[in-house]
This record gives structure tokens, C-alpha cells and sequence, in this order.
């Protein structure tokens, strides 16, 4: 064991996979802010300021909008753990591998599971959708507005209201929508939806943004069995962050800290500001994509403007590729797994990362790589890139 | 909604609690660099790091040693959740706040609870300890070995060796000792050991060490249910930090980060220095306390070395105190709760909080702020505690 240990040094990357994305340096200026204790008035005062940056966010005036000390997956099984008690019926739009989480989860919180199933990728029209959920009548239904593993967006409205007309909640992965296109929780009518910290709102990993419906409330209030899980038990942490402020666990300043930092630059740039950005920059990346000659998975229409996912060209290992743009460029993109494993990559443009010249830097990057990887690009991406951003500016 | 977001401005808190202490300038600074994605080979080299320091700093030699991405509880969630299963018989050795959540947690993961009571405040015996266990053979043997709602440590090499003849697995709460005092995890016999980053270690929260003995790991791979809470499942959490780096959930480099430069601390110091430091500035003030003329809640030989619990002096209210101190110092301590609400406070001096100066300060501001309440202290306590820093230089 060394007696002294140099100050980390942490390569410098440019985020552009699946998240974290890029942090501005507000937010790292906020993270090595001094903290406070769990019960410190002054936590409390960026709990509630970040309490509203999230109900604006997440288009909610849901007064049960907080943040669980953990990541988005710890979102997940806290919206899983609270709303699904055993022998509850759950049924999951299946259409990629969060969804499949989600179904995990429930099948070990004692839910018994129906999977609504689609190829990954594809997304789930309003008719069939309602049809889905009327013939099954279940108490939960679950689905990913986001899904992380495709790059595709799911609507929800027809969701929601077939579900509440069976008297179901809805539970939404929101990890990848969140800060960086609509999420509109309560337009949609999603009764607990969850994200994450470090993708679209550009904070690191560690926290996870939750916000609970009032009707979700009065059914968790009528739960017939404890929440499985005390860490994440919501009850317990609506009489530490919303009532009495009464001590469930050691929330972490530094993270409260950076989150606030980071929901105070989305409010400053302001949503509908902030949405045209990342659609913006997606346009400008998919024309990219398409004039190199490659295409995307998702139909156009149900992409995601944060992530994209480009099929990988025949012919091309896309592990190699995504090594080279790490090693040589310091570029971090993503590929596919599951059924999807090396046939996409995954590139997010996405919070602080959305910007023109990471699309460009990506662009030509990807571009360099393809080239010597042995598929030469129809024609430059850079270019199509910039007539888009040149035609919306 | 405000356009512009100032800065945030903490107050300067000097944090004499039970934790969060104080945090090294040199983890803050970590705490502010560039992150890196949750599979990049970086991390994981920052990991391996961690680990090594986590095997020195809980003295064991287990390879399974990891920190979860959550705050202390989320370590004695994960021991429970991992190590309880359903029908189970768990002894809990009880006398204090925390043995009461750990038999919660087990309650809620379907085990069949035991409870050892004492006095909050009171320790068991080894012969005791002893004898319990083998009246009750139970599958699992939870204690704590720092309660942080009473200031005791309780030992535990008489309860290991009593659980492993009836072939128990033992859980220990490390929360308050890690990284003030020596917590011995091999020497001792414990087969899973959680602790928190904010106490010992001097660092934020939002990381929980934990280490799994091969024992352990055994019995784990032997169970019969689905761990409950994926997140948490230490199964699929050793095929993302320990075999083969497959995604589980988004790590936090930055929470990495943090906590490796708290361990290169620890370790720079080095242990025996740490624990010496520790003891030392522990005796200092309590010296300090007695001169004034309040007692301990905890007999000699079985209190912390991190956190204090001196006993309210009669007619003086806590609540005041603490809150006194607070406003007009600057100085964070806790009270205690449940049977010792109002009649004991807490005072952490512990890791980067754990200096002569700090004692100083607190010790002179507490008789400050109860002279103003109505109790004349005996003697100074400052002088006291120099007394005794004095003949242990």
C-alpha cells in the first residue's frame, strides 16, 4: 500500500452515450459546496427549491415530488417496492430492457406479471395499448415513456386513461425524457413517474427524481402489507422530506446540492428553450447519421431527442468502433445489448452534452472510425448536420 | 419562478453530530472532477482502489468488498435483504435505535425476529451473548457494533463464535466505527459488515462500504428466493464490480471519487495513527464533560471512540441547547430519541471533525450555551480535556 495517493486524474471524456452526459461546471462548483446535516434547516431550503425545479420539470404540481438518495434504478424499485404488493396484477409494455427491469422487479415483489410484448424498439399505438389493458384489468400498469435500451419514446396518454379506467396506477420511466424533452406527468395523467440525475438534467449519478399522484398516495396509504423495502419506503420518507422532517437516512447534501445546481440551469434556460435544444440537436445528429448512409432504429416519430440509436453498418463491429472513439477520441458512446447487441450504438445528446459542437465532434468522429473500421460514409455528416442547425437557427 | 439562480451559500457549519462530519478540502476537490461513465475502465480502476483501502480500513481480507450506491442504510437494507430470507429465524442483539431498524428491515423481509433487549446504552456481555444464541440457533445474528443513538460499541467475537456453532451468519453495523476505531471484521468473525462514508471516514454521504465474507457469499449462492430488492442484490452487483463489469445500475464516479480520497486519507495517516488521534481527542472530551460535571450515558470500556453521549444535566432542556448551539455557534450535535429523547446529547468527533481544536471549540461553546440555560458548569472543560491531550502528546 502507497504511503501517498496522488490526487485523482480522471481521463477527460466527452460524454455522448446513454448517461451520464456531460456536467457544466455550475454543478461541480455546487458539489464541492460544504455540506450540512440531513436535518439542517438549510437542507431543507434546497429540498423544497428543488422540490419545485422538479414539479416544473416534470410538468407536475404533484406536492409528493422528491428525490430517493440512490440512482434511477433505485427510482424504479421504489416506484415498483410501494405500488405493487403481492398477488398484484402488473402488467408491463414490453418493448425494451427497462421494461424488462421493471417486470423483474415486480415478479420479486411478489407481482404477477402480464408482458405486453413488441420487438425492441417499437412502441405501442393508442388503440392497442387500450385494448391490452381493458382485457387484462390489472391493478398496475407500467411502462417506459424513455427506453434507454432502444431509444424510443412511448406515449402515454392512452395509457393512463385506459388504466384508470380500470382503476390501475400507472408507473413511467422517465430516466432518459427528463430535463431534456416533455415529460408532462400530469398532462399524461402518470401517477408515479421516476428519472434519474444524470442524463438529461446533467448532474452526476446518485440521485433519482420521483414524483407521486395524489391517487397513488390514498392507494399506498391503503396497502394491506409494509413496503418490502425500508430504504426506499415512501411513507418513511414523506414524514423525513415532507411532514415532520423526521430522520429516515443521511440524505447527502452534495447531492441535493448538485441537483439543485443543475434544475436551476434548466429553469434559467427555460423548458420550452431547453427542449428545442435537444430537438434541435437531435435533428441536426439523425440528418448526420442519415446523409453517412446509416439508419436509425426508431421510426421517426417515436425517437427519443436525447438518445439516439443508429443501426450499426453490415459489415462493422461495433465494439471495436466504440473502443476506438474512446481510446483515440475520448469520445463514450454506447451500443446495444440484449437483442440489440452489436447491431446499434447509442448516442445521447443530451443536457449540458446537447450542444452543436459535440454533434459535430461525434459526427466526424464516428465518421473517422467508420472509415478505418471499413465502411465508408455515403457522404458528410458534419455537413447535413449543419444545413439542419443552419435552417432551425 | 426566479430566471436566475444564485449560487448556493451554505452556512459554515462545524459538524459535531453523529454524522456527517467534517469533509477533507482534498475530498471536496475530488468531489468537483470530471465524472466518467459507469463502465469506464477508469472507474473501475478507482474501484479496485476503493476496495483495497475498504479491506484495510474494515480489517479483512474478504474479496467481496464494495461500497452500495445509497447512503448507510442502504447497507444494512442490502445485508438484510441479501442475507434474510423468508421464515428465517434472526436474533437481533437490541439496545439501541438501530438494532430496532435492522429488525425491522428483517421483519419486512419476511424473517422471523428474536429480539436480545437491554437498556439503550447497555451492552451484552460475552457469556450472555453467548448463551442466547445458542438457545435460539437462529439462521442469522444481527448486531451493532457502534449504535449511534446511544454511543456504545458492543463487542463481538463472543457473539461470532456463538453463531457460527449453530452455523449463523452475523451482520454488523459499522455505521459509527469505520474508520474511527479498529472494527476487525476478520479478527472478530463477522460475516457481512455495512458502515456509511460520512462518520469515520470524512466524506459526504451517499456511499455504503460493505463486506461479504466467502461464508457468507456461500450461503448466499445456496438461497432457495430471488433477493428481494434487485437493486441491492449482491449477486448481480458482483457481476458488475467484481467479475465480469457487466451493467448494473449508474455508479457514481463522483461518489467514487469521494470516498477514494476519505480512504487515501485513511490511509496516508495510516490506521494505528487514526485510531490513536481518535481515542485520544474521544478521552480529551470526555474528561472535558466530567469536569463540567455531566456524566456519560455509557460505562467506560464500552463507548465509542467517535461519538459521545453525555447525559443532559438535570432542568436543562436539549432541544434548546442544541438548537443554541447551533444559531449562535455554528455547531451541529444531535439529541437523542426514542427512550433517551431529551436526556442525552450526541457529539460526534470523528474523522476529519476528530481534532484538539474542534474538542475545544465544542466543549467551550456547550458550557457556554448551558451556563445561558441555567446550569453552571463544575469545573472548565477545556482545561480538563488539555489536561489529558497534554499528558498523551
Amino acid at each position: 500500500m502507497p504511503e501517498v495517493y496522488p490526487p485523482l486524474r480522471p481521463p477527460a471524456r466527452l460524454l455522448m452515450g446513454p448517461g451520464p452526459s456531460m456536467v457544466s461546471p455550475r454543478v461541480y462548483e455546487a458539489l464541492a459546496k460544504p455540506i450540512v446535516g440531513h436535518l439542517d434547516p438549510y437542507l431543507f431550503e434546497v429540498v423544497e427549491e428543488v422540490r419545485s425545479l422538479l414539479q416544473l420539470v416534470f410538468g407536475t404540481s404533484n406536492p409528493y415530488t422528491i428525490a430517493i438518495s440512490g440512482t434511477g434504478s433505485s427510482g424504479m424499485e421504489t416506484a415498483v417496492a410501494n405500488f405493487v404488493e403481492p398477488g398484484d396484477k402488473v402488467a408491463v409494455f414490453y418493448a425494451g430492457y427497462f421494461s424488462d427491469r421493471i417486470a423483474e422487479m415486480a415478479q420479486r415483489h411478489g407481482g404477477n406479471v402480464v408482458r405486453f410484448e413488441k420487438p425492441w424498439g417499437e412502441t405501442f399505438e393508442d388503440g392497442e395499448a387500450r385494448e391490452l389493458i381493458l382485457r387484462e384489468r390489472p391493478r398496475v400498469v407500467a411502462y417506459v415513456q424513455a427506453e434507454t435500451s432502444t431509444g424510443a419514446f412511448q406515449k402515454g396518454k392512452a395509457i393512463c386513461d385506459a388504466a384508470h379506467e380500470v382503476g390501475a396506477l400507472v408507473i413511467a420511466d422517465c430516466v432518459t425524457s427528463l430535463g431534456g424533452m416533455p415529460v408532462e406527468v400530469d398532462k399524461t395523467g402518470i401517477d408515479i413517474a421516476y428519472s434519474c440525475s444524470q442524463k438529461g438534467l446533467g448532474c452526476p449519478p446518485g440521485m433519482a427524481p420521483i414524483t407521486v399522484s395524489p391517487r397513488a398516495l390514498e392507494k399506498l396509504n391503503a396497502r394491506k402489507t409494509p413496503v418490502p423495502v425500508w430504504y426506499m419506503d415512501l411513507k418513511l420518507l414523506d414524514g423525513y422530506y415532507n411532514g415532520p422532517r423526521r430522520y429516515h437516512h443521511t440524505s447527502s447534501a452534495t447531492l441535493w446540492y448538485g441537483l439543485r445546481e443543475a434544475l436551476a440551469l434548466v429553469a434559467e434556460e427555460g423548458l420550452e428553450e431547453r427542449f428545442a435544444r435537444h430537438l434541435r440537436n437531435h435533428r441536426a445528429f439523425v440528418a448526420g447519421i442519415e446523409a453517412m448512409g446509416m439508419r436509425m432504429l426508431v421510426a421517426e416519430g417515436s425517437r427519443l431527442w436525447t438518445l439516439n440509436t443508429p443501426r450499426v453498418p453490415e459489415g462493422v463491429e461495433e465494439p471495436k468502433v466504440r473502443k476506438r472513439l474512446l481510446e483515440e477520441y475520448g469520445i463514450e458512446i454506447a451500443g446495444g445489448f440484449g437483442p440489440l447487441a452489436g447491431k446499434i450504438f447509442r448516442i445521447g445528446v443530451m443536457g449540458y452534452s446537447s450542444t452543436r459542437e459535440n454533434v459535430f465532434t461525434v459526427l466526424d468522429a464516428l465518421a473517422a472510425v467508420l472509415q478505418a473500421e471499413g465502411y465508408t460514409p455515403a457522404a458528410d455528416g458534419k455537413a447535413a448536420a449543419e444545413r439542419v442547425l443552419a435552417a432551425t437557427a
